[in-house]
């Protein structure tokens, strides 16, 4: 049987009401248990799914070990028009950073624009469930975090800055809003984990080994390489300064990661926005330009064996509709840590657990 | 004699008041030729000689076949505290650009963040000028504009975005702000003119053919590549929608290049803005940390034959070091020119000139 066939499709509804429960067991409340839920199956429904339900288990264990705070008193002050310090309180990052874009879009149909900084939160998921947001009230988001050292600078050979990733979307007329989330790496993290499980080697521009030179085997990782040489460290550090100094957090060498100590805190600091293209013209004419954008992207002859090109972000929109109608395929390992926590806590399993 | 044995060093200050008389001889007020001639110095002091005195020629022309309005009436409009409207009057790029920085770091200094956008403009040099104005008055600045067609989106073959550049600047306590200005293509277009010029090959990632494939050949160039694929075509787009569609302008298809026709504006967009991070903390900590940061990645060990890891905007501060203190190697292509429009107004030029 392929890897593919030993999926179990399981309804995205289902799984975050199980997700919902899962938390609210290990001590969240039910808004925050179905805020972070929410962000969890969205990164699933998309086809992002390194950072869906395969996070409730590392995350329940930092509420338990303590590193997560369960009932964290998520502050927000406006220092200026256009500027908000939120405080995550250690709690997860999902709950504060959703504040913090809701108060910058807010903030940016005053203003124009608004930026919110998140200070002592831990991991935030996706940036693009914070973009896709501001873009649903007709604004283009922003948002970036900082992440444990694991790129190395241009001419450096040591990890240092982290995979850091920056996401945007833009509203549009579609069933979707144009979306990019990019790790400002080669490639992120997970695909070095991929590539090491499936004893694969890797291409050589990915990562180098701790002399500096192209690393092929995964074991051999000592540092990933920003995309683009200079470009992707130079976007990488401003993502470190917007998230970790404007934050006070620090840059990413002091931030620990989500699988580092479960007892800590992370120490992670975002930054989201909103820039409201309603003060720069009409909003309507606006998203008819992004659409006929749009059209005259699509009409630009595909390269041989590519049927169309793509927006940034069109492919996981039909992920998301083909998983809400089909469900979301989850593997056997995924299945086996889900049934344990189900177990656990006592709760019931959305699909029947098939027997090892 | 090799190439660089021809080049003849001019002094900075005796280059910027040469082009000054040369576009106020062309019809520009002296203000205004001031604020071009030392956007355009300060390129070639950076060691951007592609966006240096070279374009003064064809500036030159386009005001004088009418592309340029020599008189812009340049118009700024604050729509909402945090967004700026600037009509640039089809003048000179940098005349409205500058215009547009500063009055965005104003804002940002009474909201937190603002952005401008610049609309009926023109070529406005390098966006490392605008973002270092920024961070000279304690700003984070980011400037942006499209371009002519010439990349192809990621999974198609034919130009579509232009080379899109980005830039941003952070305040330090050096000598110089963090600054990188990037073009979102692997490489600028200039790249592939200069391996033409010198009957060289280019790699294959740079760019393709007519049907997709690796061209080898600069003759063979159809479009160029974005950086990283989805990653820098995504980023070209948002470059796109925040230049030309919040100004009005359109896209990159719709703009003309600097050397299309010379009697036509270009109908450019530009987005520049500020962030003043001094509301998100006391400033001095602020740069404080950066400087931290700043020794923190020249400690890393660098790659063989890298003597240290420099960051983003550190090479182009020690050329200006060294060009103010030298002078600015030009060519004798570019002296030949500059030495025409010389003769043309009847002005002298500063060194003189080798006879062929």
């Amino acid at each position: 049987m392929s890897k593919s066939e030993q999926h179990i499709h399981v309804d995205h509804v289902a799984l975050e009401e199980f997700s919902s429960e899962v938390f609210r067991n290990a001590g969240l409340s039910k808004e925050h248990a179905s805020i972070v839920s929410q962000a969890l199956v969205s990164a699933n429904l998309r086809g992002v799914d390194s950072h869906g339900v395969v996070r409730l288990e590392p995350y329940v264990k930092s509420i338990e070990e303590g590193g997560f705070n369960s009932t964290p008193d998520v502050s927000l002050t406006r220092a200026a028009p256009s500027t908000l310090l939120v405080d995550a309180d250690d709690g997860l990052g999902q709950v504060a950073t959703v504040e913090a874009i809701d108060a910058a879009v807010d903030a940016a149909k005053d203003t124009g624009a608004a930026f919110a900084s998140v200070r002592n939160s831990n991991h935030f998921g996706t940036a693009a469930y914070y973009t896709q947001r501001a873009a649903e009230r007709n604004c283009i988001g922003i948002a970036m975090t900082n992440v444990g050292p694991n790129v190395a600078p241009f001419g450096g050979i040591d990890p240092f800055f982290g995979t850091n990733p920056l996401g945007y979307s833009i509203p549009t007329n579609q069933s979707y809003s144009i979306t990019l989330d990019m790790a400002t790496s080669v490639v992120a993290k997970g695909k070095i984990h991929v590539a090491e499980e499936e004893g694969e080697s890797i291409p050589d521009h990915w990562a180098m080994d701790q002399d500096g030179n192209p690393a092929t085997a995964p074991e051999d990782v000592h540092a990933l390489r920003p995309v683009g040489g200079p470009k992707g460290y130079g976007l990488g550090l401003l993502v470190d300064v917007c998230s970790g100094v404007l934050s006070g957090m620090g840059i990413s060498p002091d931030v620990d990661s989500l699988y580092d100590d479960y007892s800590k805190p992370q120490q992670v600091g975002h930054w989201v926005g909103a820039i409201d293209p309603s003060y720069y013209r009409d909003l309507g004419e606006f998203k008819e330009e992004i659409d006929d954008m749009i059209n005259r992207v699509k009409a630009i002859s595909p390269k041989e064996g590519v049927d169309q090109v793509k927006l940034p972000g069109e492919i996981e929109a039909e992920t998301r509709n083909r998983r809400k109608e089909n469900g979301i395929p989850l593997g056997p390992g995924v299945i086996a840590t889900l049934a344990d926590l189900a177990n656990r806590y006592e709760i019931s399993f959305p699909v029947e657990i098939p027997q090892k």
